[in-house]
C-alpha cells in the first residue's frame, strides 16, 4: 500500500486488456491464483458478487424457484449420456481420478455445468404431472479446463447460479425460458446499468444440448461483445438421454421438457469493461459495495473537529441504508485518497472540511463526471438517495449512448466488415444459412451475438450471400 | 407423493441411525446422490442451510469480517507444507489429475480445508502491520473422503464457511478465536435452540495444525455429543510454514498470528438429532423454512369460503414477515396434512374450519408440545409473533433439560463407563494426560469433548489413574 506505482494503470485506448487486467488488480477485485488458471476473488470482488446474488436470488424465488445443491463430482459415464452434451464439454473436463488414497473404478469429473447429475436425479423425483414443474436452481462453482484464462472472464474455476427446470408441456418450458431472460435483461439494465440485445443463439453459438439458447449481449467499452446471461429450452433432449418421464393427466406417460440457464462471476468482468475508463473502475450504486465515501479535509488545527464531523455523518449515512466509508486514514493526503476511491470506482464521494463544516454542508463529487456540487448537511440522507438514483441512471444512460453510437444498421459486407476492423456492433441481414456465418466468423473473427427478439420485421438481403431475409442479426467480436 | 408407507419413519428410541435416515430422506431435506458418498441437498433441507448461512454471515461480518473466494483446487506441494496438517489430511484428499485433456504436472487436491492456499496467498497480502489484521470469510464445497458417509453428518463433499484471519500479536489471535467461538455459542442457542459445552479441546483431539482448538458440543436425542462448530488458534504454525512475515511497528519482521474457523451443513444433521421425535422433525421457528403452516378444513360446502379465508390469512401473515404456507392442496384430507407437516417439523399448524371462521379465529397447534389453542384472527399477526418467539424458548428448554438430565457428574471410572454405557454425557475428573485419555477411548469408545471453559475450579482425582485434576471435562460418545 501507498506507492503511486500500485495504482498506475495502462491506457485504456490503447491497450484495453492491459487496462482491464491492471483496474481488477489494483482496485482488488481479483487476482491470479497459484494454481493455473484460477484465481482468488478478493473482498472487494466478492462484495460486488454478493451484491449481484443477492438481488438475483429474490427475483428467482419472486417467480416459484427453490435453491438446491448436487454434487460437484459427477461420475463420467453420466457426462457421456448426451450427444451433443459430451461433444461440447468433455475437452473441457477436469477429473478427479483418486480419493481416500485409491483409485477410482470411475473417473468423476468437477462439473462443468450439472445437466447431467441433476436430470439423472429427476427420473426419481418425476412421477406424475402433479409433481411437475420442478423450478430449481443452484449456487456453485464450476469448472472448465480453459486454455488461456482471463480474471473474471474466462477461469478454469468460477461461481455461478444454474436453474434446471422440469415441465409438462414444450410451452411451459419455452416461457420459463423467455421468463428467465427477462429476469436477466431487467438486472442487465437496472442493476448492472447495462442495455442489452435481447435475442437468440444460432444453431453454431448454441449451448451443448440445448434446442434452443437465448442471450443478452452487452457492449464494453472497447466495442466488443461480451455475452452476460444464457437461458437454454432443452426440448426433451436430457429426459430422453435420463428417462424422465411422468404421467399426463391422461394416464399417459410423456418425456418431461426442461430449462436450464446460468449467469457467473463473468458479471463481475462485466461490470469492469462496461463502465471503467482512464481513472478506473466505475460502479453502479445499486451494486457498489461502497456507495459513498467521506474524505476528511483537514490540518492539524482543524483535524478532531472535522473528523467528528466525518464519522458522525457516517454513522448517519449508515443509519440510513446506505453503504458508506469514512477514510480516516492519518498517513494519506486528500488527493490521494480521491484517486484511490476513484480507482475503485465508488459512485459518490463526499468532502468535508473546515469551510464545508461553518456552512453545514459537504461537497458531493460524482464518480462518472466528475461534476462537483454542495449538499446541505440537513436532509443529506434523502439527498444522496435522490444522488445515488441519479448516478445510477446516468450510467445507464451513458452506456446506451455508448452502444447506440457504436452499433450500425449495414447493408453491404464490405461495410460490415469495416464496421466489425474498427470496432463496433453490426446489424446485418443475414440468410439464416450456417456458410454464410461461418464465412463472416472466418474473415472477420466476429460471430453473430444474436437474432434479436424485438427486430423489427424488415425484409433485406444476406450480406454475404444475398438471399433474402426477415431481420437484422446482430454481429460482433466478442469476448 | 401420497402413499403412507412413505412417511414411515422407524422408531426413534430402538433405532436411532434407522429413524435419522428416515427423517432426512422423508422430510425431503437430502438424499443420497449417485456419487458415492455425496449427497443431494433438496429444496427444504437447503433452506434450512440458507437459513442459518444468513444470520451467521451479518454476525461474522457485523465484527468487521469480510468474505472471500479462494480456489478449490490445491496444489499437492502446497498441503505438504505444513507437517501436522498434511498427516492430518492427505488419506482424505480426493486429487484432480487430468484436466483439458492432459495430465497435470502436479496432482491438485480438491480442497479439504483452505488454510494452506490461503496462507500461501496471505503471503503476499502482508507486509507491515498497518495491513493487519485479515479477518476473511468464505462459503464453499469442501471433499474430504469419508469411508462410511452419513447425510450432513459425514459426506465426501459438504458446504461450509471456513475462516482464515491473520493478526499481529498472539493475544489478538487467541481474542478472535475466542470471538468466534461465542458467535457460534449464541448461534445454536438463539438459532439452533442448543445448549452447548463451550470448551477446548485435548491435543489428541485438536484440528491438525492448531495450537488450540475450541469446540461447542451439543447432547443429540440418543444422548450422544456432537462437534458444532470449532474455532482453532493456529499460532504461527501456517505462518512459518508458507512465511507469513509482516513488519511491526518498531521496524523488526516477525511472524503472523493465525485463527481459522468453522461450520458446516452437518449443523442441519444436528438439528434434525437435537430435537426429532417420533414424528419426525422439529425446527425452531428461526431457521424453519416454513414457521406456519395453514391448513383448510371443509366439506364440499364450506370449501370456497375456507380456502379463500385461509388464503387471506396466508396473505396477511406473509405480509406481517411470517414464513407461511396455506396447504390448499384438494387431494389430501386434513389429517394427511397435519401428519405430513409434523414429520417436516413447521412449528406451528393453524387450522381453519367454518367453526372457526364463525368465530373470527382459527385453532393453533404447536409442533413440539401438540397443544391446541384458539387464537382470534383479528390481531393474528401480533399473537403468532409471541407465539413463535415462545416456541423458539420451549424448544431450548426443553434441549437444556434433557441434556441436564442426562449428564452426570461421576468421581470413578466404574461409574464413568456406566454412564457412557447407558447413553449420557460424563462430567469425570481427568490428570490431562494422553494415556488415561486413550484409555478411556479404547475402553468406552468415548472421547474428551472438551475442557469447558467455564468449569469451576474444582479440585478432584483423575477417574483413570487417581492424580491430580483441576477441573472436571466432559466425556461422551460422539458424532
Amino acid at each position: 500500500m501507498g506507492s503511486e506505482g500500485e495504482r498506475f494503470i495502462a491506457d485504456i485506448d490503447s491497450d484495453f486488456p492491459e487496462w482491464y487486467q491492471d483496474v481488477v488488480r489494483k482496485a482488488k477485485l481479483a487476482e491470479s491464483s497459484p494454481v493455473a488458471g484460477c484465481m482468488t476473488i478478493r473482498p472487494y470482488g466478492y462484495a460486488l458478487w454478493e451484491n449481484m446474488v443477492r438481488v438475483l436470488d429474490a427475483a428467482f424465488k419472486e417467480c416459484g424457484h427453490e435453491n438446491v445443491y448436487f454434487p460437484a463430482l459427477i461420475p463420467e459415464s453420466f457426462i457421456q449420456r448426451e450427444a451433443q452434451h459430451v461433444e461440447g464439454f468433455a475437452p473441457e473436463c477436469a477429473y478427479v481420478t483418486h480419493g481416500g488414497g485409491k483409485e477410482l473404478e470411475e473417473r468423476l469429473v468437477f462439473r462443468p455445468t450439472s445437466e447431467t447429475i441433476i436430470w439423472q436425479t429427476y427420473a426419481r423425483w418425476v412421477e406424475s404431472y402433479r409433481d411437475l414443474p420442478l423450478l430449481y436452481n443452484q449456487w456453485a462453482n464450476v469448472m472448465r479446463w480453459e486454455m488461456r484464462p482471463r480474471l473474471f472472464l474466462r477461469t478454469r474455476e468460477f461461481l455461478w447460479q444454474e436453474g434446471h427446470t422440469a415441465h409438462a408441456t414444450a410451452n411451459e418450458a419455452l416461457e420459463e425460458t423467455l421468463t428467465i431472460l427477462g429476469i436477466y435483461r431487467e438486472f442487465a439494465e437496472k442493476c448492472l446499468a447495462l442495455p442489452v440485445f435481447c435475442g437468440e443463439k444460432t444453431e453454431m453459438e448454441r449451448f451443448a444440448g440445448a434446442v434452443r439458447t437465448f442471450t443478452i449481449e452487452g457492449m464494453m467499452k472497447d466495442k466488443k461483445a461480451i455475452q452476460a446471461g444464457t437461458s437454454h429450452f432443452l426440448g426433451q433432449n436430457f429426459a430422453k438421454a435420463f428417462d424422465v418421464t411422468f404421467q399426463n393427466d391422461r394416464g399417459e406417460r410423456e418425456y418431461v421438457w426442461g430449462t436450464s440457464w446460468g449467469v457467473s462471476t463473468r458479471l463481475v468482468g462485466t461490470l469492469v469493461m462496461a463502465h471503467g475508463d482512464a481513472k478506473g473502475l466505475n460502479l453502479p450504486p445499486r451494486l457498489a459495495p461502497t456507495q459513498v465515501v467521506i474524505v476528511p479535509i483537514y490540518k492539524d488545527e482543524s483535524r478532531a473537529r472535522v473528523l467528528e464531523a466525518g464519522a458522525e455523518l457516517a454513522k448517519r449515512l449508515k443509519a440510513a441504508g446506505v453503504r458508506v466509508k469514512h477514510d480516516d486514514r492519518d498517513q494519506h493526503k486528500p488527493g490521494y485518497k480521491f484517486n484511490e476511491w476513484e480507482l475503485m470506482g465508488v459512485p459518490v464521494r463526499l468532502e468535508l472540511g473546515p469551510k464545508d463544516l461553518d456552512k453545514d454542508q459537504c461537497t458531493a463529487a460524482r464518480r462518472l463526471s466528475g461534476e462537483k456540487r454542495p449538499l446541505p448537511l440537513a436532509g443529506i440522507e434523502a439527498a444522496l438517495a435522490v444522488e445515488l438514483e441519479d448516478a445510477q441512471q446516468a450510467m445507464f444512460g451513458a452506456a446506451l449512448e455508448f452502444r447506440n453510437a457504436n452499433t450500425h444498421a449495414v447493408d453491404t459486407y464490405d461495410d460490415a466488415r469495416d464496421v466489425l476492423e474498427r470496432g463496433g456492433f453490426v446489424l446485418a441481414h443475414w440468410c439464416g444459412g450456417s456458410a454464410c456465418e461461418l464465412t463472416m466468423k472466418n474473415e472477420t473473427t466476429a460471430t453473430i451475438r444474436c437474432i434479436p427478439l424485438e427486430a423489427e420485421d424488415e425484409g433485406g438481403s444476406c450480406v454475404v450471400c444475398g438471399s433474402a431475409s426477415p431481420r437484422r442479426v446482430v454481429v460482433a467480436k466478442a469476448y
